[in-house]
């Protein structure tokens, strides 16, 4: 049956009208577009507005649209009307067809009287928005993000003696553990974890039986509560009715702060996928703190080159959501009066976002975070020969006299130790006393 | 005393060397300084590092910087150091010699032993970063948005009567009430007002004691937390001392978190602010529902010109917000080992949108909304004249009956009733009793 | 043939490594790949490097590829090594496949050692960047635009004698012709065709022979010329081959700037959209002035529902390619030392750019553009209505006498006219001599 | 004089409407308004509009304006009506009261009817716009920009002996010289400086003449052209009178372009600054290639600290331009029909990008640029180190071979020389022949 084209005029007619990109929704928006009808077919049958046997064929039939057996019947791209009508009739249309042969044509079910009795487009298409959204934060991006957190957490705990030079501005700094280190990205991770949470809360509630303005013109008292209670069972995610539909149709404002909130995560992600490249880099001629994992061939040209490609791949994720971010903000920000008609493109960027950060923060985390090795060898070395370890005399003999004592050393390619002691400021058992990287890790 | 120098010798390098732009550091951001040094001096005497006489000589001098009495000895740009050193050591100078003159320069007091004990510009500015904050969005920018939340929820309340056309994709749709629409726009508010408090909370764990790097080194062990007691008395705001300093000197992810509130923000305003306008277009050749207050003079050539400028500043507003945004995100995720070294331009950058919107939104709800009348007679010649109300015969007749009429009528210049009799699939009598906007403005 | 695999072990290696999204190369990229390929073969066997009978073979296989007869063969996504080795190394590897069948498998053609003969990834994946973004923009962007421009100046034309109000901060203006207003529309995209002719000039000297860092290292010394050379002859384009290669490897400012100059057409073209969907909105509670083509039903719920779609669509196009815009901005920016290695997600997102703009000006011009239909008696009915006329007067009586009687007509509800006249400034017949609206569409 | 106010009306109701944030117009554009002035007021004397007598002194009052000797008479911030009018107005009440007081009080000057004859703020204000974006780009910004690349191409004559190792994705990779490293930073200003120039060239075709809407209502014929031809005079650039006004004032295209071009200036100065501090990391645990000046203490707890600030200092006005973009590019999409109201806040957004890339561009090349030195024995230590040489030896033995020796020298720590002769598949003289770095530079 999936060869043949279930859908109807309105669908033929926008992809005569709409030839414009390649960009179709992705599965999860068609899934939940299916979970719309099905639940608004169950909740028309409850109310007493639809047949109870027409309804059940709609539901029966929006299942498969659920389930992905028909994604192929959802051609139209993503440029099309701002309320995403001609995907929502594409959805009415095919269940439509689907249920009359449920009933062995012995009724037509009819795509607007049946299919989206009580409905809008403009309710149930930013319904489907917030499912989509909410079924992908909690199910998919979330989980990764967890893991990824955790295995940053292992490491810190894992590499908490190994103490190694701090860097602030690229510049030597006062020393660090490496597990020290790894636990400020264990913090961020979970201060995402924590704000993804959070902002997502409110898109719990759903404009669904608001219909064309939010109002409800044409729908039953009682849908939009029992549309939620069937939401929720299904989902298993704690849909409520909305009770300002006409905010949630008008304007995006809880997509646009989700957006804010992966916008943030990808900056956090930006910094610890740059980091690990950073003290990855070398081998020879370059910092090389740590070992990243040799997935593959790094260069066409190069031999034996190896190169920190999951970093890269994470960064370049990172400038995508950022992108996404500006285009979901200008989406959002530029509707009018009853309703926002960037729909479609703002709800393929948000699920593009959340698809891309999932899988590239799984991607990194297995084929790169979790094979990571340090270099103590490397790590020593720099420790050792840095100038930074003078702060702690800073106390004792004034930060004038330490900076003096550092910039000798500096200058002169000598020791802190020598330049100290030269100094006559302090003994060489003092110096030795004070100066010991394991002393350096906290307060006093 | 305010005429001459009190800025020692970096504060004077720094402005050779950083002569760039003219962009200084906002009155709040020097009190947050002022706080950081006031709280430390004080936590440093409790915690037996600092004698007490030059302890509360820091202290007193810090109060004089936190109220605003020497912020002409702040001469330095954004555009230094990316940790702000410049700006700190001007702060460390301004306040030494201050002390030591209240203590009759008997003693010397140094800018960095003493002023700077136990401190390092990466945990003190970003701790000031915080207070700033904190300080602007608690105090400032949230009893704005407070207010402006309750006179649109008035507005809601007084104009629940009035029935309006709807429209969607800008074209006619279905009937609403001006309160209805009114109430998106409040719910809309409460949303930004709650998002914002629930953003800011994790900026009162505080950075400050993790000096150079993060670790403490150099500072004494109950320091940290005395200061956030210290720092919570003066500013009645709930500061703690962070579990994980590093994460807060080396990224700044909760600050670009709420740069995204304000983001949103942005994009709600954008949105009321434009449909003020249009609402308001005319006199004569616009939409014309509302009337704006005639404020000044809108033309320097036409006469009688009023124009709606709140609007047009809110949405400038709307605008710089948006791009101080992907500015503080940008600087944001470039963070670099143990360091992010944006910092002077993301606080400037933040507080800066912090301050317009708060003056932004005093000055649009008074100058513009509270005075907001609606022109009855346009709001019902319109409604009267919509052909959208066939909406609600669709239950009743078929959604492809009613598109004919509502297509008759439209090409016919004719009104719904003339054109939904002579279908024959209704009579005068039922539409009457249909079609009543007072019925259309909810569920069945 | 096109069935099996011919890609080889780094292709397969890949697809496990980078398990991340759906985004592939596009067509245009695919195709720009097996350019390169195509014309290095022959300039090696040229250059005397590569054995003919091999390198013809070469040169055959990548026919097929840059025909699209392959791209099946290319499932590894963009989210990869910033350099864009793995797809690289797939056209390698797919081009040495078909070479040795091409060959009878007599000899084994080596995708290092033969299809990427004096070649790296780095100089080759950036010459198919400027390859795919040169072809797109001058056979395919700039026709669409070229042609939306010319139905834009023919409205200009057609439309020179219906004299409208103008509207400045969308309240009543002075007037002018619908033709002048689409004349402001037809010069805009003028503008952006001589800005995308001029942006895109510097792309066309291109870094094939840099090899892995710019300098050439491997290749032969007549390569790069005799390679420019082929490829100018395959494209009827004047590629030309840079003297300076490190600069077009290691960052892509040529590609941002071309960026920046589309971003500036999507200011054009959203101004555009937004001005035809309110010039068209109603039908009867708007401002129509003009009459868009109906294209289709435009809602699910509101029967005989026509909505701006086409508009939006463009709307929608224009906030991708400003977050597009964005994302290439902050890939441009992060390029290090040697190499920028964000080049797949700039050529896919700049593409992706074109392709929009291409697709939905074509959509636009064939589907609301060339349709537009101006309401005469609307348009007249504002004109002889509108408060601004007055302007004409303020010469004669001066700004101030002129403000005080637009005041008065607006605030009494009256003409212009009556409120002239009974000022006592001016006579009826000398307003009506002045007050021709036919007479302010110009300079004295 | 400078004491008392001078401006009017309706700049102190603005004052009162407008207490919004504390952007004001910065210097450069209270010139161009005084300009507008200057040469409107000797162009309506020119085309007998306008009493000798009043236009002169109009003239010359509007001389002070320009010189800067009253500043302080434009106290209104940036967020008020989006045409600019409250500041126009301000203009033409400040000159209106010079004038009157250099003609002793004999005439009363006013400001619309003498100041403003034959203008509106919307082609006064777009005007000025340009005006200052030429000055600032052509006598400030790219002077900057001309040196910067100067003492660039020097550093890379004089350094283009130093071999070093190139590094792609901050993996070492094949030699380069330092010189060829520079001299792509050179060619990076090279094009943005030609980009600059080109698309500033638009930006001289300027509106003035256009009044209300762009048809040029109430100005006079010759207007428009003596005008243009009274700025070329005093400014010494090629102004015109633009053939289509309507689109200067209804959009503001070519200064969203500009802006394009000032972003990807921000790119290429992003990489140069973050390649600059990188390969001047260290001293002792980085890569240490270059040394950048010690202009400052860097730290205010660790002793002897120096940080690249003036690298921070650039890349944090990169940061800026980028935001400032988005700004602008958003503010350019909104206007409506006959004009942009976001002008005020357009016009600031760009001339602080351009004052501050010029002053950072002139800070970095004075006290970073120009006083950078290489470290030789740090990059002939990382050079001789490399296993990327390997490279050389693909066309000789294969690809796969010479894969085999990196990888072995890497695995082992061994030589490439000691794993290449080990391989048996050349010999030591052979070896020492090919791998030389001086010969590795550029094409066979």
């Amino acid at each position: 049956m999936s060869a043949e084209e279930l859908w109807g005029h309105q669908t033929q007619v926008a992809m005569k009208h709409f030839a414009i990109g390649g960009e179709t929704f992705p599965r999860e928006f068609i899934r939940a577009l299916g979970l719309v009808k099905h639940c608004a077919a169950l909740a028309n049958v409850d109310c007493l507005q639809l047949e109870k046997q027409i309804g059940l064929a709609i539901a029966e039939a929006s299942l498969a649209v659920i389930n992905g057996e028909h994604d192929q019947q959802f051609p139209i791209t993503i440029w099309q009307s701002g309320s995403g009508t001609q995907t929502h009739m594409n959805a009415n249309e095919v269940i439509a067809n689907l249920a009359t042969q449920r009933l062995n044509s012995t009724i037509q079910v009819h795509p607007n009287d049946h299919c989206n009795m009580g409905q809008s487009t403009n309710d149930s298409f930013s319904t489907a928005m917030h499912i989509a959204t909410l079924e992908q934060i909690q199910y998919q991006l979330l989980p990764a993000l967890i893991q990824m957190q955790q295995v940053m957490a292992e490491h810190s705990k894992q590499w908490q003696s190994i103490i190694k030079i701090g860097r602030t501005h690229l510049q030597d700094a006062t020393p660090l553990t490496l597990g020290q280190q790894f636990s400020a990205y264990a913090t961020q991770l979970q201060n995402n974890i924590d704000r993804l949470k959070q902002a997502t809360a409110e898109l719990y509630a759903i404009p669904q039986g608001g219909t064309a303005v939010g109002t409800g013109l044409n729908s039953s008292a009682k849908f939009a509560e029992n549309f939620a209670r069937q939401l929720s069972e299904y989902t298993d995610l704690p849909f409520t009715a909305s009770d300002n539909r006409l905010s949630l149709q008008a304007a995006h404002d809880g997509l646009v702060n989700v957006s804010g909130v992966l916008n943030t995560l990808a900056v956090s992600l930006n910094k610890i996928a740059a980091d690990t490249r950073l003290l990855g880099s070398g081998p020879r001629c370059g910092i090389g703190e740590l070992h990243l994992p040799e997935n593959e061939p790094g260069s066409s040209i190069m031999p034996g080159k190896v190169n920190p490609t999951q970093c890269e791949s994470m960064l370049m994720v990172c400038a995508q959501v950022m992108g996404n971010h500006l285009t979901i903000t200008f989406a959002g920000a530029q509707g009018q009066l009853e309703l926002n008609t960037y729909k479609p493109l703002m709800i393929y960027s948000l699920l593009q976002s959340i698809r891309l950060l999932k899988d590239v923060i799984n991607s990194f985390t297995e084929y790169c975070l979790r094979g990571l090795e340090p270099d103590r060898p490397q790590i020593e070395a720099f420790l050792n020969n840095s100038l930074m370890l003078v702060t702690v005399l800073s106390p004792v003999i004034g930060y004038d006299n330490a900076s003096l004592i550092a910039q000798q050393a500096h200058s002169h390619g000598t020791t802190l130790r020598e330049e100290a002691v030269r100094s006559g400021l302090i003994t060489a058992v003092a110096f030795d006393e004070l100066i010991q990287p394991e002393n350096m890790l906290g307060p006093r």
